[in-house]
């Protein structure tokens, strides 16, 4: 009974799936809203889950020679206007200093909404010579964009990243660094977050203000639209020139830099919870979860249960990132659901029956299974259970992207897919931008990038049916 | 010859101390100033000493039940004037943003100097119960203080630090907690740092704007000046009372919570420098430095040298934070300096000589000693030196902390201590503010603390003369 009156609080998944995230959001304690509009306040359970991406995503970062820095966040105005398409792109979303220190600034402070141009600035002072490159660089850090609709995570006034900056001796090196970035990226998402990537490249249109060329990592939602989760960007000389990054070539003759930047950010968080959620709430996969198994004692008021639980908890802590639940005012069925809500893999029950018999009930969070468990066996079965786990919530979500990804001959088929089933709609198409922008507005759809696994569905363009020349895959976006 | 030229570029330490700052933090690339004036970009070797204070006081921090959490930069202005004393202390240092999205905001948006205003606001609407207690939570991040005069690492207008902002069911536990970090900042200084701290209470005078109390740990740096290094504060009830932070306690009735918040900043990497470092350049201690021990090959060009000191390199590198040296444009000599002046603490020679006869040769930065060490026994005898080298470096600075230590029973003999001295002056002090005041003026010293080890060293205050009731340390601070 308290089960159904729990989740009771929880929008239905598929009623509205707008309302549900928010729900989730402030029920699970991943964030709630802070004063400042727009704005949102990560609590502990949420910034646990950002920890474990970075700590992730550092180590990989690190082994391929990335070395973290820590520049300003206020920018003179003066270089975000530079690079033209850049301060285009930005501009709009730009929040500044103008008062500082009681008196009335000079020139006007942008907080920075991305640093390009901080970067720039930097490496044009600290680049002399071949011999000092590349310098691959990143930043763990706040930015600000000032997003007229916010939603936690998803698209917040201020949110957490990494962004990444990097100069390079030769085209091909900067080039081959914007692909290995892309790579970490998807193995982040796919192997931490257990969720499938669509890899490509980003038409010129979706591409990122003074780039060349923008590469993505796009993931599927539970409601069949596509969240960007990570890019990577190519710039050739596009910022090094109006930078002046210049260095003095193998054969002594001077020559501007190769540039790349790539980021993810706090939005991953999103992508977990939309990709994975359910009725119940939360569905973390084992490797990000803060809380890899809870243990909840089943009539504590019963002589060594609290101790039999309070051992096995010391023993799997070691092990396992644990909880134990030892609040009174609970009941064991209130407890179960309050950690389903919050999205903990495995729940492991303990009663005086199981402690009599030697051993436990695990639950999966993510079949419902029930499994028994002896205390001997626990501490190395847990792994595998949490692998499983791991695995076939991969799985799970990879089979959604089966079910949600159509292929589209013409628009007809484009609007019919799109509308019954949202999801990836593959097609072909002709690279103008007349195009693009007509299935935009007919279908609501974005294109989502050109992937790297082209496929020929067939010689014709699905809007205008001239010859295509490149196999998109559209989506509605986050 | 190469030597003295490579160690004229940084200033002498005992002619312009503050020059040599500058010089070590450009030269020794950990940090650079950018184009936002007072503001500073810190570069991969200043970062990397900073991940790695991070990494250490973060897991003391989670031992002791702190979790990481991560809240809004903007602080509508309205917030910030709730507590009168806080805000007079703060308001001449805030920047203000005013415009963003291109529209001008109808309320200022302080960026935060530090944060207990919005922690505030967020404990008073999370906080019902005493069962919801403690909240002890902690952000890592960036603050701005516009500050008039700057100087990298030790007062920058942006500058990364931790908050740590806790609220209690009693006062005794609040108390505790104020406490217990004040510990953990003096055990990440002495046993990470190897610098040695003064603990203890600051004056009425010197502590934070809104605190009932201020604990501090305070350090000595070369040049006989004293560098407040982390602050714990006890705030009882003073911002819980204005942000109405109350609760239900045992009793059933309504209490306002206790509360605390302690900070340290990339300040510690200033006292890093300014502790330890000499006329050679950097000294960092094992612990904390970004390398421990680098290679350097000599006769490189001979047949071999490379390939062994690579070898070494892989086997030393499994256990330390290693670096080798393989650059063709620069001479062992050179090199040696070079790494010297980033404070590298072990430097291994490897020549064909040394490889002829199965060894290698040591230098240590501290002591610059030169030990042989056979190849075969080198895993193991790195870390004993590099352990020798953490406690030597903490007994040095121990030591100079001893020499620049005095006594004044008047203000005679203090004028004349510290002038000759710098240092740390003990005396005894009636606790009127008043005597503070004259003190400063006449001397240029601040009070830094009421030590925790009280002694009694006269029964008159050193002013005035009259009854004294405190044993205080002054010194002339940064």
């Amino acid at each position: 009974m308290q089960d159904k009156n729990y989740v009771k609080d929880i929008t239905n998944i598929d009623e509205d799936f707008t309302k549900w995230y928010t729900d989730i959001v402030l029920k699970a304690e991943l964030a709630d809203y802070a004063d400042t509009k727009g704005c949102i306040a990560i609590k502990p359970y949420g910034y646990a889950i950002w920890e474990n991406i970075q700590n992730y995503t550092d180590k990989l970062f690190k082994e391929s020679g990335v070395k973290n820095v820590y520049f300003p966040i206020l920018i003179p105005e003066s270089l975000l206007q530079k690079e033209k398409d850049h301060v285009e792109g930005f501009a709009p979303e730009v929040a500044f200093v103008t008062e500082a220190g009681e008196e009335k600034l000079e020139e006007r402070l942008c907080v920075r909404p991305t640093s390009e141009t901080v970067f720039s600035t930097l490496y044009s002072k600290w680049l002399h010579s071949w011999r000092d490159l590349p310098m691959v660089y990143n930043q763990w850090c706040n930015v600000l964009r000032w997003e007229k609709e916010t939603r936690p995570f998803l698209r917040s006034r201020e949110f957490l990243w990494q962004e990444g900056h990097t100069i390079h001796e030769t085209e091909e090196e900067a080039k081959n660094r914007t692909l290995q970035m892309l790579e970490i990226y998807a193995k982040v998402i796919e192997d931490l977050l257990a969720i499938p990537v669509l890899k490509g490249r980003k038409t010129k249109k979706e591409q990122f203000a003074g780039a060349e060329a923008t590469y993505t990592v796009e993931t599927l939602m539970h409601d069949g639209r596509v969240l960007q989760s990570g890019t990577s960007h190519y710039f050739a000389q596009n910022f090094t020139k109006p930078f002046n990054i210049k260095f003095q070539n193998r054969e002594g003759k001077e020559e501007y830099a190769y540039q790349t930047s790539w980021g993810i950010s706090t939005r991953l968080i999103g992508a977990l919870i939309m990709a994975h959620g359910d009725d119940r709430g939360l569905k973390l996969p084992p490797k990000v979860a803060p809380i890899q198994a809870v243990i909840v004692p089943v009539a504590m008021h019963k002589e060594g249960v609290k101790e039999k639980a309070q051992e096995l908890y010391e023993i799997l802590n070691k092990k396992y990132r644990m909880e134990i639940d030892l609040r009174e005012q609970y009941s064991p069925g209130y407890k179960y659901n309050d950690w389903e809500m919050r999205g903990v893999p495995v729940r492991i029950e303990l009663g005086p029956r199981d402690i009599e018999n030697n051993k436990c009930l695990i639950v999966r969070r993510d079949t419902a299974e029930k499994i028994e468990v002896t205390l001997d066996e626990i501490n190395e079965k847990l792994e595998e259970i949490l692998n499983d786990i791991q695995v076939n919530m991969y799985n799970m979500c990879k089979e959604i992207v089966k079910k949600r990804t159509t292929t589209a001959l013409n628009l007809d088929e484009f609007e019919k897919n799109i509308n019954e089933n949202q999801g990836y709609v593959k097609t072909m198409w002709c690279e103008d931008v007349e195009c693009e922008n007509k299935i935009k507005e007919l279908t609501g759809a974005h294109s989502r990038c050109m992937p790297f696994e082209q496929e020929h569905i067939s010689d014709k363009c699905v809007c205008c049916g001239r010859k295509a020349t490149k196999m998109v895959v559209w989506g509605r976006q986050y």
